[in-house]
């Protein structure tokens, strides 16, 4: 059967329910802790600063199928399924026998796949009577995409946006503000928090630790609001698993079987949520799979980070998880183009790594834009920063292809696009940019900071 | 047959021969005329400016169908067959009775249909051994499309972006650099006409019609380069008529008849091409369909212009044409926020509104963005403030529908997405957005210095 260009599901494809990769888990994802007491968190604590039904999906590590609500599908419809693109023009290019294919998540105004989870976290706060949500937002498209899906559900958006995203992006801000959030430069006064910080640190451009801990405190001291979060758990890993589902299906439709499955990791999410049913399989016996995590050398969480309990945020207000992780106090370069700049690493993720399941790489920010522009001009999609690191790592292995023969499927996603990143392209297109990787002796200063959890 | 939220069409109906409307025209638009002499352009001259081909097509008012060659169907294949969307959602806040359709453009980089003729007329250069081609832009969907179709066929780009564009909208600049093009902001100093521009309005920021005369001159004093050009001429619409016979095919395929067809119009490029195949059933007499054009209010060249001949551009060295005008040297208000700013009509749709084919309808821009903002919270998609004038026109009619009854079936062209506009949004948020309309008093002086043809 002739593989079109792009293939679109139908609508009735689309799957009805999210696939929860940790029911396949024989070693679960190490719980949530308190970060005062280091017990386990309980639902009920939970359900001070989560929703209840996301609170229930977060501690499920049983259930294989949890159903999509009618809801939350009808959203989909406006911009899933989402096309899963044969590279034909890539593949070209390089020369090589390898056949590429990659998930393209770009197809809807927030710019990326985040709009997965922010529909769902949205519409349970909604469902739950609650007046509104808070979140924090980095490179913008989590602020974005929860702002548009608030939008729809006329729910009340607070977003806390890192101050130098925020001055550094004034689009991405305009286009939450479109969607009728209120966006707020972390650190900020309006937060008890955010009060401590700037008095600490008078000047500081924020970080995404920092914004949390101010959405967090946003959350719990106002009546009827929830604090949300666009990657790292396992509820937003479960919502983003309609990604691995529709491109399995696609996959399965035409015969194809990918041999290798790329994706960034920043917290994690859209990785995992592309990997979800191919690693089932795996951890099943069913089939095999070479899974990898590119990330980006400036914020090495897995290839150079330590398996441990660590703090999410920078007030460690949020609860402890276990995760491979370059220390809560530990920020990348400023130099940094992207997302991607997050300390820790999924709890599911970090155990299937830890496990053994998955590989990870690093790969330098210069080589990154040097195979997103490659890229751009063939395949005519101008790819985020966050999803070029997949493309670099691709387009490596096609290359490698070309050179021993090999025929391989290699299958990556392509999370997002980068209109709203042009400031870093034009300082690649100026030859300003340059790379960061961290010593030895910055990461093992961060880890000796680590909290100890016995 | 239940009719999902958005239409994909195969690969296999992506269309195999552009339709050329002016074959069922009776009254064929005017030809062009030489600037200087008067006389009527023949191919010869034409093909000083322009790729062989192209003057070919420009010319052609009996070929009804013109194949589309295989390597341009394969750059369509990146984003095409662009979707016709069910706008449920929409129709659903609105409380009417209609159906409302739109036809989405904006899914490739370059963020509107203007994709569709770049590559065509990258292709016929590069087919006809040029080293490269030039153009104008303004508000930036051209030069982008442009840039993208060149860095595909390897073709050189140089593109002369009107100057205000170049220093308002950085990032739509660094997206052609990323694919490769070199930007020049208009008026510049690398040109005749250029030159004398800046010497006789110092500190000018330019407009499209000064660009225009800029590229062309690049042209025509460089060897093996030709000059191309993003709307007005026949070839374009021609090209564009891609977009209506997508949409025909769809809506064919469900058994849906559109009552109303709605379309932002600047040159026309994108509104022509959309009633392409239904205007032929039209003048054919084989159908029956209310066309309306939609142009904003500061710049109403169908609703408040002359038919006539006139220049294209500021330098005068382009042929001339004969279109609803507002004159060559009426310059819209810089209040105005987005495209849509050209003095006058293509061709072909002044004929046929000369006609009483097509009605025409204009608009101010802050009910624009009002209307844009609506639909965005409800649709998802952030539109283009261009493609948003039928987004208002479409809403007002649906709105019609909610109060008459009328279950009417509703199309409007979606040209593009407004990630490269929001400093247009930015002012409409902060209420900084304001509406201009010109006097009589301000037409009547600039028609008077249209060119005395008999």
């Amino acid at each position: 059967m002739e593989i079109p260009y792009k293939i679109y599901l139908d609508e009735s494809d689309l799957p009805r329910a999210w696939y929860n990769l940790r029911a396949d888990m024989k070693n679960k994802p190490a719980p949530l802790l308190d970060p005062a007491t280091h017990e386990v968190m309980t639902a009920e604590k939970l359900g001070a600063v989560f929703c209840d039904e996301l609170v229930k999906q977060e501690l499920d590590n049983d259930t294989r199928y949890i159903p999509i609500p009618d809801e939350i599908r009808d959203f989909y419809k406006m911009y899933r399924p989402a096309p899963l693109v044969r590279a034909y023009c890539l593949e070209k290019k390089l020369g090589t026998p390898a056949k590429i294919y990659y998930k393209f998540e770009g197809n809807n105004t927030s710019g990326s796949h985040k709009l997965n989870s922010a529909i769902a976290q949205a519409y349970y706060a909604k469902k739950q009577g609650l007046r509104g949500v808070t979140t924090e937002t980095g490179a913008g498209q989590w602020g974005t995409a929860l702002s548009m899906a608030c939008a729809y559900l006329e729910l009340d958006c607070l977003v806390y946006m890192v101050k130098c995203s925020y001055e550094q992006k004034p689009f991405r801000r305009e286009v939450m503000r479109t969607y009728g959030a209120k966006v707020t430069p972390s650190p900020s006064d309006t937060t008890a928090i955010g009060r401590k910080i700037l008095a600490e640190h008078p000047g500081t451009s924020g970080s995404l630790g920092c914004a949390i801990s101010e959405a967090v405190e946003a959350a719990t001291t106002r009546d009827g609001y929830r604090y949300v979060l666009g990657s790292v758990l396992n509820q937003v890993m479960l919502h983003q698993s309609i990604i691995g589902l529709e491109t399995k299906t696609a996959m399965d439709k035409y015969g194809v079987k990918p041999d290798i499955i790329i994706g960034c990791a920043g917290g994690g999410s859209n990785l995992g949520g592309l990997i979800a049913p191919f690693m089932g399989e795996k951890l099943r016996g069913e089939a095999d799979y070479r899974f990898v995590a590119v990330e980006p050398a400036s914020c090495p969480s897995l290839t150079r980070g330590v398996y441990a309990y660590d703090f999410c945020d920078t007030g460690e207000v949020c609860p402890l998880a276990k995760m491979y992780t370059l220390g809560a106090g530990f920020i990348p370069s400023a130099n940094h183009a992207g997302g991607l700049r997050y300390h820790g690493m999924s709890s599911t993720l970090s155990q299937l790594y830890h496990d053994g399941y998955l590989d990870a790489v690093s790969v330098e920010q210069t080589s990154v834009f040097e195979a997103a522009v490659q890229f751009a001009r063939v395949e005519g999609i101008l790819p985020a920063p966050e999803s070029s690191h997949a493309i670099k790592v691709a387009m490596d292995e096609a290359i490698r292809c070309r050179e021993t023969g090999e025929e391989k499927t290699i299958l990556f996603g392509l999370t997002g696009t980068g209109y709203f990143d042009m400031y870093a392209y034009q300082r690649y297109n100026d030859g300003e940019m340059s790379d960061y990787v961290p010593t030895d002796e910055e990461l093992a200063a961060s880890f000796a900071k680590l909290p100890k959890i016995d």
